[in-house]
């Protein structure tokens, strides 16, 4: 997998690059929107691709126990199952089995664990996770890992750490080809040393990729960027780095900061399908009764498909009345949001002005929290 | 609104035509999705009009609860409010009203009901449905009729009838100007005499166009036909004529059959929802476990979208994994159907050999229908 760094901003860490994968290019930073079950909620993949997404998540845990790898791969993998042309990553079930609590059992084999569709048992190992991300066809695939919930002992979490690195060589060894990307993950709960013992293990074992897990598991804000700032800079340069499952706007234009260059969340499409729009100034709880006759779109500078053709109030009516069309407008709405600012701090790292981009960003979403807070 | 027959089949009743609208013309024997809310159920209006839908139904009384008349008028009208910019035909909200059973009492003066929402009182009478469908805009206003349930005792469907034609008088009289064109309904139930004698009564008061109402209310279904069979050829041979609610593909090729130029019907919209999925040969239940693996379209004669991209195997999947883009990729196919179908009788018509294609059509849908029992 070719990774290439185009541009390096001088006030930070970020950096404007671009992945090289056998579907096509991404330009880092770069947004992921989730299609845990093959899809991304309530779009279709035109309407995704048309958002300016260049890759999307599909996972592996989902994807295995409905409707099953090997159908997948017999129908010509999950790019064809579900008409996405462009890359994918998938995730390696690691962070779902941790999600599953009680339902999970780990061992230095692997995870057992209950479905959560039918109670049916289940092993996942490191070589059973290569083994169905292969069968997916996924242009970049993680390694398993175990991830751990805060709080926890740092006894448990350095435990876990040690598993992951020995799961991700197992991971690598047991890979067929190198034609799909891997990527290894550091775990190491809020421990900034065992971050980078983390960062040590993984990278010394060599990977197309690394992957910073096991934050925003419900850590203070403070602990998630501590442990990133401290985490971030010592991944390899010359490689991706990616933030899994982060986060809001503002993680994300932290992240970029501390030179991460990929991001994944469910926030976008989750919050789109509650009625929680995103924009530059204040959010939008779309069924408050303030905007019942609110003929503006959700936010006047954006330019989605949304914004440019549908009012606040109409918005509104659909929600009410259980429209499914809202699902689609405001997961349209939402995920351009993403996909823009990630365009911005492309641009911004371009011109070398990100460190300004970032304070200005940061200072007008304090300055909006305020504003929130004291109504 | 201007109606012109462009052809007549010379083996059936069937005819060719268009309808000019103020927001654009329409090609008869037409199929109009249902929009009930201001929004034909999981699609953006764009992709509607990329299925080769001309016109859609809006829902006077759903509209007239929730968000409002008024505030549709106050944001530019329905069209502007949803963001389609085609013709739009609104129904009365006599069929909603009837549909509430219990929660509405029939006067002379109109219907007042209970909302299906929050319980609260409202009043429903011919001039209130003109006025609601005039802040809506639509390019087409229904009169407001009183249905009547199947079964029911003649003496009650008189009475209704008698009714249906002093309302659409009323509604007549209260209309403020012609730009919207005003549609009368015959009511009469399953007796031919009743509704010859609705055809007289609302002919005789004059209408833009003119419709059949009450027909696919739980009757059977060689009841609906023949009272399609006695009503339709007595209506004034240089409006539209539109059949309200119906239905089936074969209803559809009967109407046509009978002179009908005008369908609307959740059954495609409906159905998709469910998994039901229509095609040239037997429906697809797409949850059934025998498309598990089945990497054909749904059906390989459709040119629809979601048959052109996506194969059974998939569509199953995103069903049973509650995904919303099920619901929208199997509208698009279960409308396209619908949307096809009259592309073919059109042409059928046009090359005066309609007689032909419905005994084709019936004689194919009843082996199908042999073939399913026989299983």
């Amino acid at each position: 997998m070719e990774f290439t760094i185009l541009a390096k901003d001088s006030g930070s860490k970020a950096r404007l690059g671009k992945i090289g994968t056998p579907h096509g290019e991404v330009s880092t930073p770069v947004f992921m929107p989730v299609g845990t079950q093959g899809a991304v909620k309530a779009l279709t993949p035109e309407q995704v691709r048309g958002l300016g997404a260049d890759i999307i998540l599909g996972n592996t845990y989902h994807l295995y126990l409905r409707p099953g790898h090997r159908l997948i791969a017999d129908l010509g993998g999950l790019h064809r199952f579900m008409n996405w042309h462009g890359p994918i990553l998938t995730d390696s079930g690691g962070f779902q089995i941790y999600s599953l609590g009680a339902l999970r059992k780990i061992t230095e084999g692997g995870a057992t664990f209950q479905s959560h569709i039918d109670g049916s048992g289940h092993f996942l190992g490191p070589e059973a996770a290569v083994e169905i991300q292969e069968a997916l066809g996924s242009d970049i695939m993680m390694c398993l890992d175990e991830c751990i919930a805060y709080p926890a002992a740092r006894g448990e979490v350095e435990a876990a750490l040690g598993r992951t690195a020995r799961w991700a060589l197992r991971c690598k060894n047991s890979r067929r080809s190198d034609r799909q990307a891997l990527f290894g993950i550091i775990q190491g709960g809020v421990y900034p040393d065992l971050r980078r013992r983390g960062v040590d293990q993984i990278a010394t074992i060599g990977f197309d990729g690394y992957a910073i897990g096991g934050l925003s598991v419900g850590e203070p804000k403070e602990l998630l960027l501590e442990n990133l700032a401290a985490t971030a800079p010592l991944l390899p340069d010359d490689r991706p780095r990616y933030l899994m499952g982060v986060g809001t706007p503002e993680d994300l234009v932290e992240g970029v900061h501390h030179g991460i260059d990929m991001f994944d969340c469910v926030m976008p499409t989750r919050c789109a399908r509650n009625g929680l729009l995103f924009t530059n100034g204040e959010k939008v709880v779309i069924k408050n009764a303030r905007y019942r006759e609110d003929g503006a779109p959700v936010d006047s500078t954006c330019d989605c498909y949304t914004c440019q053709n549908y009012s606040r109030a109409y918005l509104r009516h659909l929600y009410m009345a259980d429209e499914i069309l809202a699902m689609t407008l405001n997961t349209i709405h939402n995920l351009r949001y993403y996909l823009r600012l990630m365009e911005r701090i492309r641009e911004a790292i371009r011109e070398d002005r990100y460190r300004d981009f970032r304070d200005g960003f940061l200072r007008e979403r304090s300055a909006e929290d305020k504003e929130m807070t004291s109504r």
